[in-house]
């Protein structure tokens, strides 16, 4: 009987890592997840990580073989390997991520971040599967995006190209993380949804529930549940997410005219509350070259288990590319 | 004696179309120009084409080998060989211009539009040489923009990715000519500044010089004569430019994450009166990760010979890429 060969996939948050050996099917053959510690340096956090590898290894068939290691971390650089100046992680400034892992292993390791891994995992076992031009956008507490051209994610000159989050829709609009003002996730995302939400209970006389409730109880998700029951400021906070984001979706397709814009991440939970108005808005603002030539779709990902595969379908990719199994 | 290998460089323009013989080290061997006759159906212009091509022809050494056929048009489609719906052509809808040509010439030919030769011609003979990621702007009348991906024109889905000039500054913005409102190009254009300059006339109390002419006097030229003489309103007009071209940009680099930006055209002649303030502004607008990253140039390419030499370089590229000659 031949080998079984198999990769492993990391994705590590904030606050939990999640970790599973993955075939070339996209079958997960074993998983298992561990606390980030956000407050660890990062030695600590590899060398953790590297026993709960090896415990889960025991559970995995003996003729397996492990071929590489695919990773989604925030701010990595596929290029340089590195994690760079991660907010949410006590790492320091710039980690040879990839470095440390190689301590450990001695196998081929590929790293990129979560909006990456999420369109690499949807170029081999989701939605975008043949397709060449794609976006994937995550809109969750910020904004992130990937830009597939001609099959391959786009890095750019600097390595982090698809930054999307970060371009502007109001250049005297919201103060962003990122110190820059009006960016597109300072309204696109859970945080800019509520702050919208606000807004509205500012300006608007109408009865809502959102009226009652004190303002640390209004979440993304109580907007959402607000709107499906028929509330108007809630629809309306929907409404204005979408016709901005409609409007810089037009703007990314003059950019690289892709064939479908995928968006995944907590807020494609909310569906066709969020996607049919800004299919609506995206189609209006699109240059007419691009009309009706971009379908606007949800992940096709196994909901909970897309980042592992994501990041074992990295690490296929290169492995692939470079003929290395 | 070896052959001489040599390609055709055809520039297909509103007013004039130029042609010239072109070789591998982007030396003209023999051009030549012709009127367009933008009132002649397409049949028509091509078999004047032919004949003033096969006169030029005559002139060239007899040991010259013709290897391909290069074409740079407005609203060129690369994919399908057409030109469509070219607003100041009489071609009708969708011309399958590539055929027409091969009816008079079995040889490869590559079609494309102005931004993309001109991003060509950057790659193989200007200051493009040995960049990977890169992106070219050219403002004149209107705005167009070519963006180069792993040294690659980026045509997109549809075949005509890279359409910035149609992405969206202001939603209630001025009327573009595309039937959207507040495009990028009804600002940053010499239409567009213009337009500033009239803005700033009705706005401001300052006295300057464009106060006494009439308005149909005031030309892109004139307000670059005046802003090189010291006029307030005149340096203003190209610094509220400079800054949406530079917020714009930031956009730009926010998807591809290019080496360096060309900006080409009949307002790159203002060179650093429009380079110095957009380089500030972009710079301002940038996303942390791309700041310092990205240079903003002027082309390498010979003023008038630049459209010939993309068009050639077109053709080289895919005889190359092809291996065809």
């Amino acid at each position: 009987m031949s080998n079984m060969d198999i990769v492993l996939g990391i994705d590590i948050g904030g606050t939990n890592t999640a970790f599973g050996f993955v075939d070339r099917e996209g079958m997960i053959i074993a998983e298992a997840a561990m606390e980030t510690n956000a407050s660890d340096g990062v030695e600590e956090f590899v060398s953790r990580l590297h026993r709960h590898i090896e415990d889960l290894r025991l559970d995995l068939p003996p003729s397996h073989q492990l071929r590489g290691i695919g990773i989604g971390a925030p701010n990595a650089n596929y290029y340089r390997g590195t994690v760079e100046k991660a907010v949410n992680l006590n790492w320091g400034k710039i980690v040879d991520f990839k470095g440390l892992i190689r301590r450990y292993y001695d196998l081929p390791v590929a790293i990129t971040n979560d909006a990456n891994i999420a369109a690499i995992g949807e170029m081999l076992f989701g939605n975008a599967r043949g397709m060449k031009h794609f976006l994937v956008i995550t809109v969750g507490t910020g904004l992130g995006s990937s830009i597939v051209v001609d099959g391959r994610v786009l890095y750019g000159y600097s390595g982090f190209a698809g930054e999307i989050g970060h371009s502007t829709v109001d250049p005297e609009g919201r103060p962003c993380r990122c110190g820059k003002k009006g960016c597109l996730e300072t309204y696109v995302s859970a945080t800019g949804l509520i702050k919208t939400a606000l807004t509205l209970l500012t300006e608007r006389q109408e009865p809502s529930p959102l009226k009652v409730m004190s303002r640390h109880e209004i979440t993304a998700e109580k907007i959402h549940e607000w709107a499906k029951a028929g509330d108007i400021l809630s629809l309306e906070a929907f409404d204005r997410t979408a016709r901005i984001l409609g409007m810089k979706l037009a703007d990314a397709v003059a950019h690289t005219s892709p064939e479908a814009i995928f968006i995944v991440g907590g807020m494609a939970k909310s569906g066709d509350l969020l996607l049919k108005p800004t299919r609506r808005y995206m189609e209006d603002f699109l240059f007419t070259a691009y009309k009706g030539t971009v379908k606007l779709m949800l992940s096709g990902m196994k909901t909970g288990k897309s980042a592992i595969l994501g990041a074992a379908a990295l690490i296929w990719g290169e492995l692939e590319h470079q003929k290395l199994y």
